[in-house]
């Protein structure tokens, strides 16, 4: 009995996600009841991205340029690049100030579980980027998730292969973290990679 | 560094109800990257839902009539009125079977703190709607929460002062509720509530 504009609007709004049945009704109220001007803001921000969005052409992020604004930027190291999975791990990295190279970022990494395997993430597009001859080094910042772990192993490899030179972040006890309150994996992770001082 | 596009879809899905910063970005990536079609379709839905929904003139849900399919119904029992906050809750009243007569809903409860007094529920348009004399009993089945149980007491008082019937689901144990897993709260209401035999 309920009308089929509604039905097809918490419909769309359960392909978000993380978003099941009930809090896909609750977000439609929400819209249509409180929030008529949000519910308009976000159909035309989607339609807008959809529209001008793409990947840049270099490091494979969203840009709303050919190549984007970064890896135009004459400031940076192109000798170095640093492999991300998502745009938040590039945020993540830029905030610590301690990285001038460039990105490329996968969207995504590997999960044969979800059907995405190296194809689906596009490495050949890496692999491009990478025969430029500028990039001396690729540094896989992939998570340390089993996911991601694969999916620095999988790159290492193609790129090893090229006779590219590859690194990895280091794994450890965190800054300020105390042993205590530390995962064994991780300690045990930390005492195999042991550094001499 | 990040395309104003792109930040503008992430603050309008932050606009939903339960959604921060970070699954307003996992959203609008999955979006854009997994799920363009589901964008399309989402932009689609919000904008058709904000064109062809209103609230029916006589129990107020969503409809895309004046009058929803339901109140216009003559195998309903045009002399009950249900009075429930949601349509949600609507929906879960109808499952019972045992209810055949009309509803009110007042999309909403009153929430001091949300800014959502008497006016904002617009509780006028329930009294209109009482006023047609056909209505001999009001029944009220906003939620046993603070909000639902001070909107229930408003609502009663200003149609007691019209002279119209008025009751109110009862509370006590579950059916199937065993008493060592029932809150005291519950049980002491039940006591309270006793009916004879
Ligand atoms: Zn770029
Ligand atoms: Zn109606």
């Amino acid at each position: 009995m309920s009308p089929s504009s509604l039905d097809e609007l918490i419909d769309a709004l359960r392909g978000l996600p993380g978003v099941g049945p009930k809090s896909a009704q609750r977000m439609a109220y929400h819209l249509l009841q409180r929030d008529q001007r949000g519910a308009e803001r976000l159909a035309r921000a989607l339609g807008n991205a959809l529209a001008v969005l793409c990947h840049c052409e270099r490091c494979n992020t969203f840009t709303e340029t050919e190549i984007c604004q970064r890896c135009a930027s004459p400031q940076r190291d192109a000798s170095l690049l640093c492999v991300v999975e998502m745009p938040a791990d590039l945020a993540v990295i830029e905030q610590t100030h301690a990285y001038n190279g460039l990105y490329y970022v996968l969207m995504g990494r590997l999960s044969p579980l979800d059907g995405i395997g190296p194809r689906e993430l596009k490495l050949d597009k890496l692999l491009a980027r990478v025969a430029d001859n500028t990039v001396q080094e690729v540094i896989l910042a992939t998570n340390f998730t089993n996911e991601g772990e694969a999916t620095a192993h999988i790159v290492a490899e193609l790129l090893a292969a090229r006779g590219v030179k590859v690194s990895r972040l280091s794994r450890g006890v965190p800054v300020g973290g105390e042993l205590e309150h530390t995962d064994t994996g991780t300690i045990a992770q930390a005492l195999v990679e042991r550094r001499p001082l």
